[in-house]
């Protein structure tokens, strides 16, 4: 019998986050690389499991879910893990910090990746929007920073959320990405994330993601480059 | 005894989604108006509410929450009601297009109308932001068009969701905002979004909607600009 979850990812992309989830969760799944140089994500059988080519979806037993923080969601309270549960007190408080994360960071990462796609071509105004993304990525990280610092059930708590996998990954990419133009970011800015990044990357979750994505030693606190066993990082 | 919730809220604003499912809901509520000429968003006492400086927050009696979508999930499980629920088969499905819907559709609407706050004040910069995002707007309405075709349990389905409520609103402000810049939209290329706006404008919810923030007869289907009782739309 196959394992009930299938986890559609590439090297280092955003699935990562939810193998971590898959991970710290114990639960079976197998994985499908993404071949993303012969653009994988677009083929018609990708597109029937998700209509807008992207990294990651999971396939699960109720259907295949796309969106990093959908799928985070769902199978925290699936498993009822890994966030707080919909009649906890703090939900309020994770969902709002989640989306956030989910539609103001992450949708800010991929402004600072990938300019072309919201601006086009023209290089001034790519260079114009990763300037202001930069900018406001240091105003939301402060934030969160803040949140790290409270120690909350949202964040940097315990017991252990989404939100604690889905933010180290973040500053992993912040650090690392685009290459050459990674001067603005400062893990140490941020001491309550950095601390939650060394926290997280000792965890045995962390370890089994390390060796089958090649994140390195320690791929939230000092990243470097991946050098996957299979596909290739961006 | 004050009602339980309080919507800080700007007219014709993303608050309206927010009020919206309080009035499906049924939920007693009291409104706090933003001053947003006074730069309200950015008073202490606002900010101490949403770090963010953003509308809307509601109040809660587990404390404030921000994020329109964080807000609408937080209400259909609190309530039961307007989403399916955790245990659901067709919540992933739900969460995945919601989660969609805030960090892809709805951010996309954010630089649309304000393209300074992701490229600086230069217009060509401006322009190609706006260009690009009217373009890949058309094509997350074209594949939400066809969800709403399904008319599954997720959108355009029985019983009602908070995307039903959701994305009749980022439709109105589609086409009125930014006054002149609106020609790349038509309701009418996407049908079933269509039938679901015009169906939507007949809820009780919406007219008690319509009275509170000056937004006319027609306010999803056919959209003019909102003249409200108190406070100013945009």
């Amino acid at each position: 019998m196959s394992p009930p979850y299938r986890l559609h990812y590439a090297p280092d992309n955003a699935s990562l986050i939810v193998r971590l989830a898959l991970e710290e969760l114990g639960e079976p799944y197998e994985t499908a690389l993404v071949d993303r140089a012969a653009g994988g994500q677009h083929s018609p059988a990708y597109l029937a499991l998700n209509p807008h080519g992207l990294i990651p979806t999971l396939e699960t037993p109720r259907g295949p879910i796309f969106e990093t923080a959908a799928i985070l969601l769902w199978l925290a309270d699936t498993h009822g893990a890994l966030a707080p549960a919909p009649d906890d007190r703090e939900r309020g408080a994770f969902l709002k910090w989640l989306f956030f994360t989910s539609n103001t960071v992450h949708a800010g990462l991929r402004m600072l990746f990938y300019p072309e796609k919201y601006v086009g071509a023209d290089p001034g105004a790519g260079n114009a929007l990763r300037t202001r993304m930069q900018t406001s990525l240091k105003t939301h990280l402060t934030k969160l920073d803040t949140l790290a610092a409270a120690q909350t059930p949202v964040l940097n708590g315990i017991p252990l959320t989404a939100l604690d996998l889905y933010l180290p990954a973040l500053l992993r990419w912040m650090a690392l990405y685009p290459a050459g133009v990674t001067g603005w970011f400062r893990l140490a800015d941020t001491p309550h994330l950095h601390a939650l990044a060394a926290r997280i990357e000792q965890r045995d979750s962390v370890t089994r993601a390390k060796a089958a994505e090649g994140l390195g030693e320690t791929p939230f606190s000092r990243p470097r480059h991946a050098t996957p066993p299979e596909g290739s990082a961006r």
